[in-house]
């Protein structure tokens, strides 16, 4: 079953909705405050930009005068009547008073173009703050400061100071960009795609709307298929992550967020948002149903899929993709390719391949990908074959275009709906198939590469639905205080996790009890710094394995008592563990994110690279499963020697974790460090517990 | 110092040449064998294809009658006098008979079209081979079989099935593809990138003509000032290698290698080829200074940058990148992909920020990026002054089009030759920027992610050009057998390299003596089985490591006593080495590529996925430099506290293996795994030397 959407058809600007952002982003009446007659200035290129605006448009100049054939009011206290948007082409300082009178005038949103508000310093955020409380005093929604605003195409409203993207071509593409340079960027990258849009917002600042109004938006509105996001820096994680799971409960979102690279310093002079975590960043997003893109261009080419076709929500190794060619190479380019991205392109049933063997001549390829040689009368039978095969949940066609040989819109009768077509030929030739297979809703690629992300796409949108998450967890306890390894482990041992034997000794002598009795010849002990307020006990000398007898716990006991620290000291004797690979299963309450559960590979493996895996919690057990899922496959699989990884009992480990931080709000990290994967199970070999009032914490780039 | 092209002008076709491909791709004349009249037949879409050909055409068609207004000949003998080409568009079965009649009426060059050859099976090898053989009896150069031809829009010649690649606009960037679908997807994806093609080759089978030919081409060729290389599988690497060298040293070449996922099996059946080591042809089409990509749209928007600016042989690390940008959003998502793609983009000049400062308007980023704000009059001003920094060798320049603001012929005046200009914007006018730009030598981009693709392969051009290679050396030598670990030890110490100290022992008393000899209380000793034909000895309980004392020594040689083997059971009794990182070097005489040495992290980085770093030998002081260079930098600043890496004693290690390696002819395979890096630096721990006499290796996917 396939959802599928039938082109970017009109739509009835007269619908009513309650939708808030109705008089921003839908207004029947825009006034231009600081319109310009002169050419070089934005409030020119603004006038121009809302020229085809069918509705009522006033200039606004304290000069007055004519602009674009229309009169100019010298304020907006001469307007004839209310007006539902006020679009603010006017230096920052004088951004707080505009908002005051458009208040008074009876608008109901502004637009405010102007930089030099929070990005730019202490003045600035207090100019901001002035222009945000005077919108809310005044009931106005203000998009900005510092953008270069919004184009609807679909309702015919260019509040942008570029005047040529009132020419976009409508669609039902939605776009959120947190930079109003982005949001242009993007829409002339979808322009060129032959993508059509239906409301792109820039949102600068996002002193007021922000990306959970825009999403929102984009989830109530029936217009739109798909949304693109562009994330520099996330400031309200919680509210993001919940808008965004309502649209991608309705619709694919596609999401890019920068900071691959150090850019931080550059960011935060443009919007003033920090950019945050890009790995947490992006689990994120991810976590709440988007496709997470490395590109602006990779972005637009998975919306040219998404728009159109939605497969339903399956795991990535239940959904199969089927590759069809009329030219081997190709057709090679994009099983590569999506072999690099993890897809699957699974072997055709004997059946299929049978009927296949009848339709196609002999010697070429028919296994998956399908090349059908240079294509025939027959290639619209082998697609609906392979389209309706049950294992095969979409199609990728590659053909170039040659005339008289295959008509794309013939080719893909029957198989609508899962099939993505990508073509090579003259320009003119490809726009006019792309027309055409959009009213029957197939997106069409000029090149292997990009069919290749948009079934990379889909894939990734159906897997993003289906593992659901856990339902939110009012905290409601406390720790009190940071713990101690004794009572951390006692805590996580309560919510079932095992760890080893061990005795808490307030002195040497019941060390000596606890080696009495827990060691033995064949049993060595580990001796212990016990302190909640030393944290790295390895680096100061506060672990000792393998102790034999009294005289090396006697050595041990000395050695910890040097370590600096203010407690009386006290020691742990734990027994031994076996061996087995260790990871690291953390939790951190994020300034951004709040409450996130992290597993990783002990030290080796951060070293050489190998990022944590991270998730929000609370953790479901699916999503602790597909945590574990996401080990390398060498350590799930037994570490050199090492025992294989029991995933049932690890993803126990990490739901414990997801428990203890989501159910205690005083708790600000949690580390399990090593967790060590013995033959017997997972076993918590060291665990702290740090509470720290007041203060949250950044999730590290690791 | 940068050198500049400037843009796709004409070029003389009457300009003679000696080159051997001339009759094959500028021919005064060409006949289609198998033309045909039925619009559905390849042979009436060659013609249609040729129809613009400005010398003589004739169709062939054992019927007669009229083709596209042209009289038909009934054979190659009937024709008027000899022709250059002779396009075959005839079934396999009758291919080598054709050869022999056009050999027979004097022509010098065919194109064959059809499949059913090499990649079908042992009877089209068999085809193939006759076919082969008849053009060279005649003196025909032969291109295919299995390929759609080839297009030459600046000689206005297109020997291809795709009609429609005949009106490719004329340009300067060369393409050899070894697969004929490839080359017409490229070629589209040139043409709607805004960039012309000189000529575009679809190998096919490559019986006669292959890359090697084609790089030559490209090399000699003064119209071609880039080339593009897809890549299945090669054949004859040393051939290719040498000949891209060629290239290289006098225009930039962009490759692209399928392989990244398992898609043998497919390529195998479209062209005949192995695909190879996915890692090691890359490697080495690196090596020989091509830009490796990794896909076609990335290969297409590298040759947008280097087909008009080349910047001089540089190391990555020396090589610095400004961006500029109008727009802060765009300049950022440019910034963020040149670090992601490890592109230097360093901090601008303390004189230069200043100047920057009275050019640009306060509270915009200045420091690199930098940004303009909206673009002013001052911008040709900005681009000039970060152009002329010492330390800055290329500009991207990313500004939306805003008509009136900022006219990019007038912004790029004083930079031409190291600036790249990306802009967004309606098709129309992007186009007009584009020719206008591209008069000037200025390479314009659509989109941020592309403009920093371009920007990264300026970088790795001259990254390319900047490490020598060593000249070949004649194999002289043989070691005659396999060596055992002591011989192997040997070899390598008359090398420079360093091991422990140690004892071969003959016997179990001797093994005594040696333990008295090396070992000590503190000092415990190794016992390893000595025998060439045991090559994973720890796998069979052959390595004993941490032996203290006559009694371990007893045991140790029970168990190696207890391996399965015909030889004299033999000892090597070994200081025990201290401590540090291992390190895998070795090297392996590969089938398609020769001799290669390989340098990569032990076991467990292994096991992560890293990848070693693969290089063909001999290497230069320079190249085994950039392999040591390769190593993450948690393990070369010392992994996990182990001593830091002494890059240069590594890198002495791995010419070691290089010299032993290229001057045995007999030696297929060597290992010094591990090399332990020590205080001291590396040792070698374990070597393995292979003879196999007849028998040559295939570097295996890691």
């Amino acid at each position: 079953m396939t959802a599928t959407w039938a082109g970017d058809g009109p739509v009835d600007p007269s619908a009513p909705s309650a939708q808030p952002l109705e008089a921003l982003f839908r207004p029947r009446s825009i006034a231009v405050v600081g319109a310009s007659a002169s050419p070089d200035k934005a409030g020119y290129a603004m006038m121009q930009a809302l020229d085809g605006f069918a509705g009522e448009l006033h200039p606004v100049n304290p000069r007055g005068g004519t602009i674009l054939g229309r009169a100019a009011v010298a304020g907006l206290g001469e307007l004839p009547g209310p007006v539902d948007l006020a679009v603010l082409v006017v230096p920052p300082q004088v951004v707080p008073r505009a908002i005051e009178e458009a208040a008074a005038a009876g608008v109901r949103a502004a637009v405010v173009c102007a930089g030099g508000f929070a990005e730019s310093g202490p003045e600035g955020v207090e100019l901001q703050e002035q222009a945000l409380e005077a919108a809310r005093r005044g009931g106005i929604r203000l998009l900005g400061p510092n953008t270069s605003g919004f184009m609807n195409p679909v309702d015919g409203v260019s509040a942008n100071f570029m005047p040529a993207a009132a020419a976009l071509r409508p669609g039902t593409v939605g776009v959120v960009a947190q930079s109003g340079g982005v949001n242009l960027a993007i829409a002339f990258l979808l322009e060129r795609a032959g993508i059509g849009l239906r409301l792109g917002v820039g949102l600068g600042n996002a002193a007021d709307v922000g990306f959970p109004d825009l999403l929102d938006f984009f989830a109530d509105d029936d217009a739109t298929t798909a949304v693109g996001l562009h994330v520099e820096g996330i400031a309200d994680g919680a509210e993001v992550v919940a808008a965004l799971r309502r649209v991608t409960a309705r619709k694919p979102v596609v999401a890019f967020k920068v900071g691959r690279s150090d850019v931080g310093d550059f960011a935060r002079s443009h919007t003033g948002s920090l950019t945050g975590s890009y790995e947490l960043t992006r689990a994120a997003l991810a976590q709440a149903g988007a496709v997470v893109v490395d590109g602006l261009d990779e972005m637009v080419a998975a919306l040219q899929a998404l728009r159109s076709v939605r497969l339903p929500a399956a795991p990535r190794s239940a959904t199969g993709v089927a590759v069809l060619t009329g030219q081997a190479g190709p057709g090679l380019v994009v099983a590569d390719a999506l072999g690099a991205r993890g897809v699957r392109v699974p072997e055709l049933a004997p059946a299929t391949l049978d009927r296949l063997g009848e339709l196609l001549p002999p010697l070429t390829y028919q296994r998956n990908p399908v090349d059908t040689g240079r294509p025939s009368a027959t290639f619209p039978a082998v697609l609906r074959l392979v389209a309706a095969e049950p294992g095969i949940d979409a199609v990728g066609v590659y053909a170039l275009d040659e005339p008289g040989v295959l008509d794309p819109v013939s080719a893909v009768e029957g198989a609508v709906g899962r099939v993505l077509y990508a073509t090579g030929g003259p320009a003119a030739v490809v726009e006019e198939h792309r027309a055409r297979l959009e009213k029957l809703g197939v997106p069409l690629y000029a090149s292997p590469g990009d069919l290749a992300i948009g079934l990379a796409a889909l894939v990734s949108d159906a897997a993003a639905r289906a593992v659901p998450d856990a339902p939110p967890v009012a905290a409601t306890r406390t720790v009190g205080r940071d713990l101690d390894e004794d009572e951390a482990k006692t805590l996580f041992e309560a919510n079932g996790l095992r760890t080893m034997r061990r005795r808490a000794a307030a002195d040497r002598a019941s060390a000596h009890d606890a080696l009495d009795e827990l060691g033995g010849p064949e049993n060595p002990v580990v001796v212990k710094v016990l302190d909640a307020a030393v944290l790295h006990k390895s680096d100061v000398g506060g672990v000792h394995v393998g102790v034999r007898g009294h005289a090396e716990l006697d050595a041990a006991v000395d050695a910890i008592d040097t370590i600096d620290g203010t407690s009386p000291r006290r020691y742990l004797v734990e027994e031994q563990a076996p061996g087995g690979t260790e990871l690291i299963v953390g939790g951190v309450r994020d300034a951004v994110f709040g409450p996130v559960v992290l597993l990783g590979l002990g030290g080796v493996g951060v070293e050489l690279g190998n990022e944590p895996v991270l998730r929000l919690a609370p953790l479901s057990a699916e999503r602790a499963a597909e945590m574990v899922d996401a080990l390398p496959a060498a350590v799930l699989d037994g570490f050199r020697g090492a025992p294989p990884v029991d995933r049932a009992a690890l993803a126990t480990t990490l739901l414990a974790v997801s428990d203890v931080l989501t159910q205690h709000h005083d708790i600000t990290e949690i580390d399990l460090n090593p967790v060590r994967v013995t033959a017997r199970g997972p076993v918590v070999l060291d665990a702290v517990v740090v509470r720290t009032p007041g203060e949250e914490n950044h999730v590290q780039h690791a």
